[in-house]
């Protein structure tokens, strides 16, 4: 059984070794390299060329390599027929939820103000509020973001998620549609973006959006460039209604040096390293979804492509 | 009723407003505006000057408005038949939990290398450890000591903890005694004090426990300046044994501005407010007290002079 492996950033070496243990039936065939194409039956895949999968007329699922799906449905020449499915790793959820608490204790606890008086040398406490009292909002409350949300409600922080269709997560007040994006922004004190993209989340942080937070809020990214329009996110820093931002994740990748984030004093900037996908993690499910693929039973995580997640 | 109220730091303000919406019967006096010593029976302090309780004859029982009592055992002409109590206050042990959260995280996430990394422009990332990669110890395992490694538990880290006398935390490897104390040192690459400050604790971050630490370790005191050989961590990180510390408290503090910490670029300084005592939580405790005491029933969290906590 042949799995095709693409992807534009994994070394597939761990990935072989992953599959290698746990279905050794299964033979990982890296792109480009496929002598014979039509011999290819599964795909797991990350950032491949676009049209790239419909040489493989035998293909019968894809499965992403991580939680994202952009770059599947990004892809116009993708069979429509071909069902695809997105990774849910707990190495990879946890990882989200690592990074969006240091960037949120990084704010909370005032670390930029602090690293400013230690440049010059003043021994000075000052006010701050407790965790009850800081606002945290997480746009987009699926595994990942209910993972955040859970995460910062047991530090006592005052949390709420906003999805497209509701959800209840325990201690999380719960916004959600179209209607309730603007009332969500105006009581969060730190935005953390986890929102899947789709046309409909493009751009979904612009001007009117950083106008909706309280002044002196932060806004962290860790979905995907493309949610962000950059000039106005710099426009509401630069005028001094956002405090500062932390982004995990620019148009494009990697950021060019050049352009005006990298030197900004209210961006922080990683290169995409909130979490990578474990291949010893999620080698097991690509596994899971195959076996139960040979024996018509249905797909885990399986994408909705109206949706787009 | 009459309670002293002593503090360097603290506004009494908001005391006396905590303490009138509990307690209308405590009159908070506060210090050094006393008009009738002897009617003064209880006392709440915090670095308060020593020798100074001895004139309040009728005292009958001291309260420290922290968790910390080692500027009440370092009073040498503190009366030796009055008992004292320490405050355990949930809202001081959440905010020592987020401080040491952030500062775990910084290194975890390797904040310091990408903040680097953006000052050049550079799109480049790291291999990093998992949470269960990266062996967290903490030194000192009581009331705070203990949520802070339940909250690094939670996150994957694998942790440790040492403790003068044997402790059983849940998915925390425990070691205690003097004979552990470098082998807990041993397996821990980011340490977190949070040690009472005693004669046996005085100085016990020295050279000799800097070298045992792993090359590359990382260290944080959230404790007293007290524990650390101020020289010896400057050596261990000039020669490049350990990577960076975090210090929240010094000696003196505040830290004199020649202080070679300020300036130096493996030490965060930040000053002394990983916690800070909330009278709205706190009061109800001092309050607890003097109706046990005035009822005769055992005082809450008094401290073992011999043992110094």
């Amino acid at each position: 059984m042949k799995l095709l492996f693409v992807s534009s950033t994994d070394r597939i070496e761990p990935w072989r070794q992953a599959f290698a243990r746990i279905a050794p039936d299964i033979e990982l065939v890296a792109w480009p390299d496929v002598p014979d194409p039509d011999a290819i039956e599964f795909a797991a895949v990350w950032k491949y060329p676009p049209g790239e999968l419909k040489r493989f007329r035998n293909l019968k699922f894809v499965s992403s390599l991580g939680a994202g799906i952009d770059h599947i449905l990004g892809d116009a020449e993708f069979p429509a027929d071909i069902p695809f499915v997105r990774l849910i790793d707990p190495t990879l959820t946890s990882g989200m939820v690592e990074y969006a608490l240091w960037a949120t204790l990084r704010y909370h606890r005032q670390t930029l103000e602090y690293e400013a008086l230690q440049r010059s040398a003043q021994w000075r406490p000052l006010p701050a509020p407790t965790t009850a009292e800081r606002r945290i909002g997480i746009a987009g409350i699926g595994a990942i973001g209910g993972a955040i949300a859970q995460a910062h409600a047991r530090l006592g922080f005052d949390v709420a998620g906003w999805s497209r269709s509701a959800r209840t997560i325990e201690g999380v007040r719960a916004f959600s549609g179209a209607e309730s994006w603007l009332p969500f922004l105006a009581r969060t004190d730190i935005l953390i973006c986890v929102l899947p993209l789709t046309p409909s989340t493009h751009g979904i942080l612009d001007g009117r959006a950083f106008a909706a937070l309280p002044k002196g809020a932060y806004v962290v990214n860790i979905a995907r460039g493309g949610h962000v329009v950059d000039r106005d996110l710099l426009a509401a820093l630069d005028c001094g209604h956002l405090a500062h931002a932390t982004l995990d994740v620019t148009t494009p990748e990697p950021l060019p040096p050049d352009h005006p984030f990298w030197r900004h004093p209210q961006v922080t900037v990683t290169p995409h390293i909130a979490s990578l996908t474990d291949p010893r993690t999620a080698a097991p499910q690509v596994v899971d979804n195959i076996r139960r693929f040979i024996s018509g039973r249905p797909l885990l995580n399986r994408v909705d492509r109206a949706n787009g997640y």
